[in-house]
This record gives C-alpha cells, sequence and structure tokens, in this order.
C-alpha cells in the first residue's frame, strides 16, 4: 500500500460533543493533506452490531481508504485494537466484530495487525477514548503511507471476533428473519433479499403478510414507496437491495411500533 | 461552464444514517479534488418548501458551485430529475420546485435538463436514494467540467414545478402573511420585510400586534433581541433581512405554540 | 503570523438550520483553499460557559489554526468582536469569555484586537448573525494571511471579559467542585482531577462518595468504565484527564438526575 488520499470515519460519538471534531484535529495534525468522509456518527451507543451493518452498507459508495470505525463498549478492557488489510483498503477499530462483514465485502482480510506500537498512538492514551488516542492516530499514519506490518503483532484473521450473522432462511411456504435497521425517515430495513420472495413466487403486486414482533401486518409488494397511497404500508426493494417496509410519506416503525432486532416472518397473503 | 471547485449539498436525510456520508463517497470516487459544503441535511422529511426557502437564502453566501439539493417526496415515481444553469452555478436535484426559487435568486434559469444520460448515474438505480444513485453523480459530473445538454434532453425552463409563493401583502392598515420558518434558536421567520412595515409608519421603537395562528401578541419593534429584556417577545429584522419574532434569550416558538405555515397579521398596537 | 491552512469552527448554532453551512460558505468565498474542522455546534444555545470548556479541551488536539468561535449572546449589543494571538494560532469570536481560557491553554494572550474594520466583514451586518457577517470572514481573511493588527485598534489583554473560573479545592478531607460537562454518553465531568484524590489518600480501587446537587452517590474509583459490572456508577478519569462519573454501558446524567453545573462534594467512603 502506498497510502491513502481519503479516511472514512463512522462512530457512535454522536453529534453532541467535541468528540468527532477532536478526531478530525488529530488526523490534521498527523496527515494534513488527508481527507476525512463522515459515513455517520449516530450509530447507536455501543450498537456494534448496527455499526457493522451500516459499515458493511457504506463502503461500496465509498473511496479507496482506510476505514476508521469505533464503536466500542469495551474501550479501556481486554479488546484488542486491529488495522485490516482488505482489497485495496484498511480498516482501523476495535476487535469486536465491528470491522470484519465490510472486510469481507471488500473482497477479504489480506493480513490483520494488532495496534501495540506506541509510535503511532498519542503520547498519552486515555482509557476510554481510544478513537483519538489510538485509531485516528493509526489511521492517520496508514494513510500516510505507514505499512500495516508497522503498528504491531500479525494476528490470524480467522482468530478476530465475529459477529453471529444474522441469516435469513426460506422455511416452507415463509421467510424467517428479522429487522436489521430503522432509518431516519423510519423504514424498516429486514435481512431479506428479493430473491428469496421469488423462491414463495411472490412478485411485484402481490399482497404479503409480515409479521413483525409477533404482530401481523398485510401490505403489497410493490416497486417503490409511490405505489401505495399516502399512510399505506407498503413492502419494497431499498436502496441497499434488502426488502423494507415502508409507509408513503409516514413512518414505518412508529405506526407498527417495530424496532432494530425484531423477529421477521413473511408469507404471501392467503385469500 | 468550465467546471466547479465546489458542490453544496441540502437535503432531508437528517443526520442519524448514513444517507449523506454515502453521498459524500459517491462524489469523492467521481470527482476526488471537488470540496462539498454541506448547506443543511435537517430539512423536515419531504419538506419541499421549507428547502426551497432555505436554498434560496443561503445561496448568496455560497461560493460558485453546483448545489445540489435533494428534498424528494416523489423519488421512484414519475417527477423528472433535472440539472439547471442558472447564472454562473448549476443546481442539480428533483423538478418539484425545490431548486426554482434558488435559481431565480442566482439571475434565473438559463437553460435546464432533464436527467435520463445514464452514464453519468450509478450503474444501478434504486427506486428510493436518487441522491446516491443519480443527483450525487451527476453533480460530480458537472464539477469535473461535463456540460449540462450531456445529461439528457433539454427543458423549457417555463415547464418547471414551481411551488405557490407565499408573499404577503399590505391590505389597509395591516400586513397579511405568514411564519416562513421556525430556526434552531425557535425564532420565527415571517414572509414581511422592513419596507413593508414603512408602509403602516410603523417604526423601531413602536408597539405592534402580532397575530399568529389566531392569537394575539403585543411586542416592540427593535433593532435587535437584546433591546428587551430577557424572556420577553420582540419583532426584529432577522438575519436574512426578512422580520421575525423572537424572545430574548428565549424559544418564541414554544412560548407563543407557532409553526412554520401559520398565517400572520401584523399591525400598529392600538392606544 | 503567515496565514494558516486550517480554521477549527465551534458554536451554539445547532445542525437543525442552515447556519453552520452559510458559515462554511462564507469562508469558501473568501479563502478558497483554507479547510475546516468542526469542533463542535452543539454548545448549548447561549452556553457561554460550556463553550469556553469545550474549547479549552478541543484545542491541544487541533492543528495551528484560526479557532473560530461563536456563542453569543450579546450579539447586536455592545459586547466588543475580537481577534486574539495566543501561542502560533488565533482565536476570533465575541469579548465574553468564551476565548479567553483556550487562549491561556495555547500559551497566552500575546496581542487581541477589537474588530472594527469594515474592509474584512460582510458588506451587509446584520444585528443577530455575527457568525456570518463579522467572525467568518474575519477568520477567513486572517487565514490568508492579514495582520491581525489589521482589523482593528489594539486592546489590552487584561481588559478582556473573562469567566469566573470553577476552580475546586480541597477543604478537610473532602474536595468541593462542580459538574463541567454531561457529554454525549451522559457521563458527568467534574472539574477534579486525579492529584486532588490523591491528596485525600484516595488510590484505585477505593470506594467515594460523591454528593452531587445534595444526592449521595458511593462508587469505587477506577482505572475504566469496564471495571464496574454494567449498570454500577464508577469514579474514573476522563480522556481530557479530568475526574468523571459514568455508569457502565448506562447513562450517568439520567440515572443520578445531575445536570452541568451541579455542584459536588468527594471524599472518601466510610466503613
Amino acid at each position: 500500500m502506498a497510502g491513502f488520499e481519503w479516511i472514512t470515519f463512522l462512530s457512535d460519538y454522536g453529534l453532541d460533543d467535541n468528540f468527532v471534531g477532536v478526531c478530525h484535529g488529530v488526523i490534521a495534525r498527523t496527515a494534513p493533506a488527508v481527507r476525512v468522509i463522515d459515513i455517520t456518527h449516530t450509530i447507536e451507543p455501543q450498537g456494534v452490531r448496527q455499526g457493522a451493518h451500516v459499515l458493511l452498507q457504506s463502503l461500496p459508495f465509498m473511496p479507496r481508504a482506510v476505514h476508521l470505525a469505533v464503536v466500542d463498549p469495551g474501550v479501556g478492557t481486554r479488546r484488542r485494537p486491529v488495522a485490516i488489510e482488505a482489497g485495496d483498503s484498511a480498516l482501523v477499530g476495535p476487535d469486536n466484530g465491528l470491522l470484519v462483514w465490510a472486510a469481507d465485502t471488500l473482497g477479504g482480510i489480506r493480513r490483520a495487525h494488532e495496534i501495540t506500537n506506541r509510535a503511532y498512538q498519542l503520547e498519552r492514551i486515555s482509557s476510554t477514548f481510544h478513537g483519538r488516542d489510538v485509531f485516528a492516530p493509526v489511521a492517520a499514519h496508514l494513510a500516510l503511507g505507514l505499512d500495516l506490518a508497522e503498528v504491531g503483532p500479525a494476528l490470524d484473521p480467522a482468530g478476530l471476533e465475529r459477529l453471529a450473522s444474522s441469516e435469513s432462511r426460506v422455511d416452507g411456504g415463509r421467510i424467517l428473519g428479522e429487522v436489521v435497521l430503522v432509518d431516519h425517515f423510519d423504514n424498516l430495513q429486514l435481512n431479506i433479499d428479493r430473491g428469496q420472495l421469488g423462491k414463495l413466487g411472490i412478485r411485484i403486486g402481490d399482497r404479503v403478510d409480515v409479521r413483525i414482533a409477533g404482530r401481523r401486518h398485510r401490505m403489497p409488494f410493490a416497486e417503490t414507496f409511490g405505489a401505495v397511497p399516502t399512510g399505506r404500508t407498503v413492502l419494497c426493494e431499498d436502496s441497499f437491495r434488502l426488502l423494507c417496509v415502508a409507509v408513503n410519506q409516514g413512518r414505518a416503525a412508529e405506526l407498527l411500533q417495530a424496532n432494530a432486532g425484531d423477529p421477521v416472518v413473511l408469507g404471501r397473503a392467503a385469500g
């Protein structure tokens, strides 16, 4: 790797503090020519799983970069800080599963190193803000062209922490899955794709039953929100090629009292 | 046009998701040298009218740029995606009225083209996220120097969608208008300017009656918030040269239970 | 000074409006090569004291820059707009105490000038938005290399407004202080440091009584949040080297009903 022009940055630091700004400052001091793209900083506090989903879905739209991601409930404990090479990019963050799905989608992990070399971290390392003290400076040094092996000892990629994947499955005439994310418009993103609907023989215009957290809702499968009247529920493919439940010009999560993590059972509507 | 150094970006995508970050990524992949100024992303969801007001008021302070604006309740339906040349800038977004007031203020629409050419869009176009798939990549290509005519067929500027303008008027001894925006400090911006007050003979220091959504409030017309005691209501000229109702070190919208869109009747206070 | 590559920007403008974006636009028009780091814009409205604390804590992590800071309840009244040289950086903002602690930490005020020269401000100056009309353009001109003395007449640094500092003190077997900030994770930052605990003979692992706003809480003094079970309260050193009260994977301010400004009495737990 010959350095990077971009660092992308995802965290659960929120926008109510100076945490994100301070990390930008640390990067600017080390690697002033590098530019930073903030993917999002409103991952729910300590929501490693949500962060991993959002990172995975965002990276296909990002330039070649060091992808800095910090959702880190274990900060200050034994979890390892890691730097990963995947495809032609690098990832930096805690070894808690946050980075691995994204690394897979970038082409798989080529090598991984534990971050131990103090030369590339801030002089004083706090026990609670490794984004500033460890991860941002290491990302900046990698952007400057530092070889990944310099940050610390090699790790076996197979030994990195991995989140249990929330895979959906077709079971008889039903698809079992879950609500993965609730977005800003209150749409419910499912871990179910259009191909699975096809296996049930469900096509555009068909009506489906969607059971979310035990409550049943009936709605059409349509190309877009606008295919149903204002205020009506609809199942469609979202912009990340996953199915989502939406309300045309309304708020599905609120209307259906649904949350990320809720189990979903989807099938053809009877009658 | 010989390309642009800047893209400005306004949307209703909010800051709770990766939507804004992903659009930045798409721009960076296409036009890495271009820099992006985020005007705001907290237009109320699908608030085309609010977005049009904020865009109009912001552009006089922006550099020459491609102005990318996405508030798009009709995404995925028949509304047209458009690129507009106005003054020495360009605007990109949906043809729903969002862009036209701003184009007027930039010097009027010189030409408009419907965005149809797939060469300048992402390979896969979702039905719900045209900001990422259509508008951001087209804005990036225009910044690189693409001629506007390359994005698709010319449109008659007179045929673009236009929002009914919320003009105020002097009627006898009163001014009839509305609350245009509520800002972060909870000040109420009116579509009434100082010149109209002058027609009623109202000067700095005079007391006025301001009827908002049927409720009457009496307050002085002053140069600045600080001219009244803490917690008191005041009418003054805001930073965008429109009249606003404010509470010194307080929150006017909350205190007066007022909202954007509320009708306003303003007159000299009796007695 | 030979100009600056960076402007940092802190304000109470929030993220619900175009205020921050418009200031970025004004900077881009004047000094297009300069880059802006947003420290934070969610200082509580008109929270000069909070803004001064956050600026003070952020600057050690920022590159050499013009530090633009606007929390300005006195906008439009007699308070003076000022530009300050401190260390190898500059600060621009209102003379209400916001900048002075930060200037001290940068190495002390070398010179200060009142901003009066209209040549470096926007042509029209509103009475309510000096961030856009006065401070951002002056910061941009300083970044371009303008000498500080050009902005207006010299001021005696000793005559600048200063906030009463909220110093803590050891009094017998107790430490008297206050809650300085509540962060995004709802941790309570105190104006008490580890050295003061040492004077009371309190070491890692000891139990302490922390009285906040009259309510007493008992908790261990530990190296990190993770040293206590999930949901338990802990006193530890935060990333800015101040003591903080936290709840492991929980929200301390909510649980303890505490707010910035609350008085704190800290001592060794009896028994």
